[in-house]
């Protein structure tokens, strides 16, 4: 049987004791953000995931979605998990309170993200499709489609998704074929293929809502000719023509020309059907402006990317906790050192080094990624709602590390829940054993909302390089004051010192790819990855300092604390040393790749 | 539809450039043993391979073994491509002639292996089985034992098994409970339940014969009192009592008290049945002397170790293949230096630098990874056959390398698939790619067998530290005579330079665990599995070097000896330097994993 308890008091480490997310919010605006309510809210909703999300999980795995004739059955229990959380209003708590949503800041969502993938990462992840939807909707419809269609999103009563892929292009979206032809009366007819669509049909909701990326006929070539259009499975039942003005939310009784034709047989994620979705001259309506669709997908991606990288830490969280516990039952062997419990007759394997190698590097790994998501929560708050110099910082930060978070954190998830298999043997490569379900799925997160290398490449390419690194600065510079201001504090050089050799040679990289990127092009990108991996590392480097640095004022306190401060450790001497050998690969560079002969590949 | 060309190429570089393993094999006494014997019949295995097993691996995947009312069933096609592998004679080249085999040296076998294992690691797991069986059979069977089955099992026409594992115990065999009761006319009654008995059960052959770990009664405590028993699945329908003296192979109607009560659904390997097996006080004879099962079985698991490390290289390989192919006909994006096919609207993924560094980090793996094994093949023969000084060098590297080569072979098969997987981005999750398979199949390998941790355990705990690390000189030490006698070879120094680098680094590595190790043995285990990794790098590296040192001779010949070289400089500047950050985890030691309180993990 599966085991989760929610890490509630990590929650209430990172956010109230580490980024004080109370006080920030009241700066922001958020009034009644306080403690209390924050507790109250978490609670209910780690516990609602735990009794209600939980159960469906394997059941899902193992049941999968199923198509017949157009029509997708999710696994049981899904539906009813999912009205659940409609019903509760879950869904909307960051939504806008003239949407029916509870206006609570993004950070709040960061923590229902990981308790909701760590229950059930299939209906996660179509809940992070509806907030993106709706966030489209909200910010981009015209007026009668954010009246119609926000509310509805925001609650998950109706579901959304994002249209992009078609069978012969992912990551160029240039080459799309699919057609919007505008009769000229505010609608336009859709016509195309599109593949690997996340809850493209399914019945856990009456209506869907696709943004579809489509073209005009007399669009212009490539990215700059793709608009983003809204069609809905079923169009309101009152709809005539033009604009849904005044529009019921009553369904019709036809779906709008929106078929699914098949569901992917995927190594994991059963419970949730990627679909392959055919329009054939579907209503639909424009959102945002014609030719600007690349551009809004990327703003309804960018949020997507960060509840990916959350995927990461749920799944390595969840494989974490049922690993631990097999390995407290599990008696084999003594310790090295000699027998650990006598009234056995042998001692549980975390008596075993290499055993709590691969735990605690795993739960390194977890505790980090959770303070980086709620770090970025924050920052996705001031870009909001903050004004100036704050807001300022907060976009450029957002903009570097949401692609970091996004590949570093999913390639740690891959990373933990294969450690998380390996100390349980062969129990944990057996279905029993759920481990192996969060292995499979947490493979998809690595590639879906962009490749891991495409993140790299948008980290290299897009956000350091057009101005030399210079967007660097407002993130490191806060850096290196904290190991300024830290360093002569008892206790803290054991993580200043490496964090800031780290941070060093994060701006050494970044210089030689820089220098030598303006050249070649092509060195900039044989090192992305690596250099991604590196800087994602600095990263959690950082918040283990902050986090130290917490923990070193409230030790002998609290076991929590002399714990997370142990763990500090793991993670500076077993895991921040990754990054010499990353660097070594950044410097190889690119002519090794590129002048082999591709006939011998 | 998956793709897969047996690398014969590479195999003839390896036998006849690289090692002369004709000549070699000629001073061992395999007299037939030539180079036109050799290709011929590794030709013919290929191509027995290609077109009788692939064609039955993702069926086998698809359809999975079946248990109904205690009969195991093998998915389609199974029955018929193990029966052409026993028609054929495969199994039983390298059994002795006087067993229906053919006596080709062990070398020989590697080789098959890994064509075996890319076409269906699911029976290739079973070859590998029988050949263990057949070699405990023939060395410690008493007589009649030896007459009855080792023909049988050598060619396969009879499979065998390892009954190790309990419910309540893998890795710490001393917990059995398996009983076996002596009869007092050389028969034995064995009781006890096995669990994750791979092919425990099923309809290749018509009679199964199980190697069982059990104790006698009176035996004493833990694996000192552990001893080995041939159980078969049938008994000879004339046997009565006692040994089966003078027993025909004919098989009695009745089962010997061997039930399989369930088999594991598992992540991956589906066409493979892993079982759970109840003796019921069924007739088993003594193989070897009483109390001597654990030795015995390690002996057979040496050689299953090599077979298992052979599993991530087999996988890796025919993931790379169908990878590549992909990424050829794959186009997204231009090159980032312009244009690359005007002909088409984009060109193939191979122009990006990052999918190229994930593709050749795959081939230069397998291609190191090949080495390693027609290395440690040759050894085998050597310790065989081999007399005096060559005879004991041979034993001393073997032992050394054998938890390298399973360990570190099987931790790149998992990152090969991992990496194949993600050039492909989503059509790699989904079934149709069949990569999606290979990395759930190969995940097991670093399981069974000795985890990947027991194999490093293995390797500093028993191979290194009982004699302070002097093992490693009949290693190291001709490794550093052919970095000397080379270095000044033109084109040599950028292979020898980092070699001599690893080779000092890896001594030092192991003085320090060496040291360390002998006041506390926890710091030996702490760093045991970044050392394995560690000495696996820089085999790979010594092996790419005398790669390298056979292409700058023939360079130019033949584009084969320029691409080779391409390889080993992507393994000497893109995979080598992972050995630093090793270097930093193991001097990390043991404190921080077990200071670490256990109530707060």
């Amino acid at each position: 049987m599966v085991r989760y308890d929610p890490p509630l008091r990590d929650y209430h480490f990172l956010l109230h004791e580490v980024f004080d997310v109370c006080q920030e919010m009241t700066t922001l605006g958020f009034e009644e953000f306080d403690q209390e309510f924050v507790d109250t809210m978490i609670d209910e909703w780690a516990k609602f995931c735990k009794e209600v999300w939980l159960p469906t999980n394997a059941v899902g795995d193992e049941e999968g979605a199923k198509l017949s004739k157009g029509v997708v059955t999710t696994p049981s229990g899904f539906k009813e998990a999912w009205a659940a959380a409609v019903e509760g209003s879950w869904f909307a708590t960051v939504c806008e309170p003239e949407h029916g949503g509870m206006g609570l800041p993004l950070c709040f969502r960061n923590t229902m993200d990981e308790f909701a993938i760590s229950t059930n990462m299939a209906l996660a992840a179509i809940g992070a499709l509806c907030l993106g939807v709706y966030d489209l909707i909200s910010e981009y419809g015209i007026g009668c489609l954010r009246s119609l269609y926000s509310p509805k999103v925001a609650t998950g009563e109706w579901c959304g998704t994002m249209c992009l892929t078609e069978p012969h292009c992912g990551t160029d979206l240039g080459l799309i074929y699919s057609k919007a032809t505008p009769m000229g009366d505010g609608s336009y007819r859709i016509k195309g293929t599109k593949l690997f669509i996340t809850g493209g049909e399914h019945d856990l909701s009456d209506n869907i809502i696709h943004m579809v990326l489509a073209k005009l006929p007399d669009a212009p070539e490539g990215t700059k000719g793709i608009s983003l259009f809204l069609v809905p499975k079923y169009l309101p039942a009152d709809y005539v023509s033009g604009l849904p003005e005044d529009c019921s939310d009553q369904l019709a009784a036809e779906i709008n020309g929106v078929g699914c034709s098949s569901i992917e047989e995927k190594m994991g994620l059963h419970g949730q059907p990627t679909c392959a979705m055919n329009f054939d001259d579907s209503v639909g309506w424009l959102v945002g402006e014609l030719n600007m669709g690349m551009k809004l997908m990327f703003e309804m991606m960018n949020r997507e990317r960060l509840a990916t990288g959350m995927m990461g830490l749920g799944l390595g969280e969840i494989a974490y906790q049922n690993a631990l516990d097999w390995c407290k039952e599990r008696r084999q062997g003594r310790d090295l050192k000699g027998v650990n419990d006598p009234t056995e007759e042998a001692d549980n394997i975390l008596v075993h080094p290499d055993v709590r190698r691969m735990l605690l590097r795993v739960k390194a790994n977890n505790e980090g990624s959770r303070a980086l998501g709620i770090w970025i929560g924050t920052l996705l708050d001031q870009m909001k709602r903050g004004e100036g110099e704050v807001q300022e910082a907060a976009e450029a930060l957002v903009a570097v590390l949401t692609p970091v978070a996004k590949a570093h954190m999913t390639d740690l998830g891959m990373d933990s829940t294969n450690d998380c298999i390996q100390v349980m043997g062969g129990a944990g490569y057996i279905r029993e054993s759920s481990v192996e379900q969060f292995y499979r799925d947490v493979r998809i997160a690595a590639i879906w909302e962009g490749t891991n290398g495409i993140q790299a490449l948008d980290l290299v390419g897009r956000k350091i390089a057009p101005n030399l690194g210079r967007h660097l600065r407002p993130l490191l510079w806060p850096i290196l004051e904290f190991i300024e201001e830290n360093r002569d504090i008892e206790g803290m050089a054991e993580f200043t010192k490496p964090l800031y050799q780290g941070v060093r040679g994060l701006q050494q990289v970044t210089l030689l790819l820089m220098s030598e990127g303006m050249a070649n092009a092509h060195f900039l990108a044989a090192g992305a990855t690596d250099y991604c991996r590196y800087f994602g590392n600095i990263m959690l480097s950082y918040l283990w300092a902050r986090m130290a640095k917490v923990c070193l004022e409230k030790q002998g306190d609290d076991m929590f604390y002399d714990a997370k401060l142990a763990t500090a450790r793991i993670f500076f001497e077993r895991i921040y040393p990754e990054t010499i050998s990353l660097a070594a690969k950044i410097q190889a560079g690119h002519h090794n790749l590129m002048t082999y002969p591709e006939a011998m590949m």
